[in-house]
């Protein structure tokens, strides 16, 4: 570990790739040689251009997808895009139809709900948020403008390991926090977003990558910045993007790409998740892991501990260990590890390490 | 000038304090002792949230603002406040009332009247919007929800040099170009927008400070992110905010202060001003402002050459003394040179020098 860093577990805004960090530092005063910040260039200037298509291309190349798919950079956080999407593409007679997998998940569907456009097909609400919905659990409905699912649970540390048979109904995936960590058949969802402050950059953009098809044509009646179609026929530069978050996340797809794609993602993440779920089973039921075992997430961890007490005491000795951001959030408890693709293969093991000496001093 | 930099005139993305940016670069791999990066740090910690409030309060103070007000940081640029406004606060029986004096104002009326709640109650746009409309000009209907005037109009490079009377009506304005650049009365405004892009930090958010009279109820029918109420009740903490962006705001607010504050921004502005419009008034007439003298802005100034052949030859010309992005905007043509905050004397004279020794050449 560099001097003076910890290893980060915070869930979003989260850890970024220490190269990439540096990378952007070195040129912070004087970016290409244009004798000025990435902070300072106009969005209409050439060296942004460059930037803004080598994001997209690199978004676009590690997913696998070609021309018939946009990637398009918005802002407001996924939190925006729950409205959008329904403002969108749903209506009375096709309502959007939602699977209950986790807390964002219902967020998004409220926010259809209140437009009165919203239907639930499936929920784990009511067993605790403990696994994802399996297929056989989805109530498909063939009227239905598009199925919404929330494909990585950080609250709860579920994930999908499926991708859900929709019978013709549009896919649409909010991938906020595992975007671009794994291989995944991308041409089976539709419409796929995620805010970037998770796995891919700083907050402040949401990436929208969807089949053109969806995104040339939005309702007239909507506002201006309301409209996907606005940010498609513009290339995301109806107005000023928030150009240096757009770059970071570039320099992060770059780096991705370097490191051998999202296969190589995959292979490092599933390392990662093990060491630590090990840790959890190996713990003789000190460690309670909250997911169910086929739900769990490669990207955020998270268990209790047998007492509020311990767990206190967990987070503040893991402090001393240079393990920062592993409190739980506040409607599960205990503890969450978010392990993003930044996260080294050592923060993982140190991390485990650090849980094994702490149950044998207080089991 | 620092090696290798240049004085950059673009307007918006635009130039940055060095020092500002210095300070962001030394501590971009670790915050205030953090370990982390300011990028990488939970917007849930004490230490962003040191930040975050500090940054409210020295805006505030800045502004002279007590109790009454509030700061928020919303995101998508001032082109959704466009619609947010509106949506928020005006109706078919209250209407929004516009002033037209320049292209954004006219993006806000359009917002509204796409609503279908939006008149126009003075315009300069059949003038050629060479001046902004005097009190004279505004016919106010004391029966609108709110005035919305653009107080500085970056393309034709006119500003506000007086606070519109509006007999009671709410007063709104969108300062995108101008804020913290001079001492305003702002407790005239009851709603104050600006997307920071140009004096202020980098593309990312938009700074509300308004009163909270305003803000404490929404409409409960819109989304939860486009109500104003979400952003005050949460204090602009009910998702991720652009956390970087707002970082760099809070250091050139506390940049601004350590300079003396907006007296001293005022005067420095004023003072590299008169040296740009001397050297267009000093020129035999080579060089024709756009904007009528008493309407001219002490952040863009806008002028043409005698031809467009000379305006070509003068940005190329202009590069190679390290003077960029001073051509203007395609629907005025010519120059435009922004001379936010952060542009130093040096650079305003540097530019005043090139102008007259082009205009000998080639006059």
């Amino acid at each position: 570990m560099e001097a003076g860093r910890v290893y980060n577990f915070n869930p979003g805004p989260a850890t970024l790739p220490l190269e990439v960090l540096k990378e952007a530092q070195a040129e912070f005063l004087n970016f290409n040689n244009s004798g000025m910040s990435i902070l300072e260039i106009s969005h209409r200037a050439p060296q942004y251009a460059a930037v803004h298509e080598k994001a997209k291309q690199d978004i676009k190349d590690l997913m696998g997808l070609g021309d018939d798919y946009e990637v398009l950079f918005c802002q407001g956080g996924a939190s925006q895009q729950f409205a959008m999407i329904p403002l969108n593409y749903a209506t009375k007679e096709h309502p959007g139809s939602y699977v209950l997998s986790g807390s964002f998940a219902e967020k998004a569907y409220k926010e259809a709900e209140h437009l009165g456009v919203g239907e639930i097909i499936a929920s784990s609400k009511e067993t605790g948020y403990h696994h994802v919905p399996q297929q056989d659990e989805l109530k498909i409905d063939p009227n239905a403008a598009y199925v919404h699912v929330c494909y990585n649970n950080t609250i709860y540390g579920t994930e999908y390991h499926y991708i859900p048979e929709t019978n013709g109904v549009p896919l649409f995936a909010d991938m906020s926090s595992d975007m671009l960590s794994r291989p995944v058949d991308f041409h089976k969802f539709d419409f796929i977003y995620a805010g970037v402050q998770k796995n891919l950059g700083p907050a402040g953009v949401v990436l929208v990558v969807a089949k053109k098809s969806l995104l040339e044509k939005s309702p007239e009646k909507l506002p201006t910045m309301f409209r996907y179609s606005t940010f498609y026929k513009k290339d995301s530069l109806y107005n000023t993007p928030p150009a240096f978050c757009i770059y970071m996340v570039g320099k992060v797809a770059a780096w991705i790409k370097a490191q051998g794609g999202l296969e190589e993602m995959a292979r490092r993440n599933e390392r990662k998740a093990k060491v630590v779920y090990d840790a959890i089973d190996n713990s003789n039921g000190f460690y309670r892991g909250h997911a169910d075992k086929e739900s769990r997430s490669f990207m955020n961890v998270t268990f209790r501990l047998p007492s509020e007490e311990l767990e206190k005491k967990f987070v503040a000795e893991a402090l001393t260990h240079q393990l920062s951001g592993v409190k739980g959030h506040r409607s599960v408890g205990g503890m969450r590890a978010s392990i993003y693709n930044a996260m080294p293969y050592e923060g993982a093991v140190a991390l485990a390490e650090f849980m094994e000496k702490f149950r044998k001093e207080n089991a």
